[in-house]
């Protein structure tokens, strides 16, 4: 099965993993060896611990030198969202360790193969794998493919609150009055909505944004408002 | 100034420090540089948000390596001790990092220069611009000479809680009584004491230890006990 997960690492990224038996033990879940009394293998754990620290300064590395003019706040925040559980669970569905995971029975019944608090596990413990495999260098280019490159296609604004994010801006030199309001609401085609929501202050209007839910679009006019008001 | 410092890594450690403009970025506090309008240099701030990563990274693969046999929970634990403000504090006034710093007129002041917090954020700045200069095996090499160079030395037993450690063992089972005892204060020649006190599990005696003060004395104690019950 972790044959499988290594041909697959390979074509899609490039990337030779030699010891199947690390990928093997970053996927596996203590209640599993539990119920497998003859289980040889460890659980994910200490890959785990392992691999959390790596995406720490592997994320730091990437923002410190992608990023010379930002101040530490900046650096912080865009890194807080990076290796969050959310980010990291789309990262480990990407690579489908949902798929290779072996659970204990509780946890299966439980749903746990699509929790993300799981799913950002065996993301950390496969990085701790990748990493005593092939080294901090294998590990960066890896996370070039994946996390870094979801930086540049602006995956990690969903996880921003630009709401507040605006609010907070406006409001910065005494109250203002903030009003949302939805425009428009189009259905399209395959039984989806796409509704227009607009962004004013103190009366006048600031953007307009749309999305398939009235706070989609709401989130996207807050997006726009913001980000014109920094320029 | 920050010549002498590299000059000082140097002799101590065998690391020939490359660029002196980093080491002085490290060292340089942010109100230093508004009290200095000429000033050209950056403070040290993008530095700490690099340096504590990294920090994070090298102590985990240290003693991942170090401890095969240790699970997450026992690695965990020994890296929130090393990683600490009073550790990091502790290895900053090791290097000098308190004598070199340029601080603002206010935190000279308040006295900053001698305060765990600041020289935290200097060691990880430090340690930040060491990544830059020299590169990841620099740094734990670097760390080999002095932070992981504590653990053998027992440095970080200082920052455990044995009192607890030993109550929650004892406790595991239901309520006992532990009660610790002064036996005895002797006078030493350098105008300290020596004090010597015991602990004891309902009224039989489990340990005891010494030390300059009551609570000292009270803590070895309860460390040789834990340890003991431990084996």
């Amino acid at each position: 099965m972790f044959a499988n997960l290594q041909t697959e690492i390979a074509d899609r990224y490039g990337i030779h993993f030699n010891d199947v038996a690390l990928l093997e033990e970053a996927l596996t879940q203590a209640n599993y060896i539990n119920e497998h009394p003859n289980y040889t293998g460890h659980d994910y754990q200490r890959l785990e611990f392992l691999g959390d620290a790596v995406m720490q300064q592997s994320t730091a590395v990437y923002l410190f030198k992608r990023y010379p003019d930002w101040d530490e706040g900046r650096l912080t925040e865009l890194r807080i969202m990076m290796v969050q559980t959310r980010s990291f669970a789309a990262l480990s569905r990407e690579l489908h360790l949902d798929k290779y995971v072996q659970l204990g029975r509780g946890e299966e019944l439980s749903g746990a193969r699509m929790r993300d608090s799981l799913l950002e596990d065996l993301w950390e413990a496969f990085i701790g794998a990748l990493y005593l495999d092939q080294g901090q260098q294998a590990v960066m280019d890896f996370l070039e493919q994946t996390l870094f490159a979801k930086v540049d296609s602006g995956f990690f604004q969903q996880f921003v609150d630009y709401k507040s994010k605006l609010q907070e801006f406006l409001q910065k030199n005494g109250a203002v009055k903030i009003v949302y309001e939805t425009l428009d609401e189009v259905a399209e085609e395959n039984n989806t909505q796409i509704f227009t929501a607009s962004v004013s202050l103190n009366g006048d209007e600031l953007a307009r944004g749309t999305g398939h839910s009235i706070k989609e679009a709401e989130k996207a006019a807050a997006r726009i408002a913001f980000e014109a008001l920094q320029k």
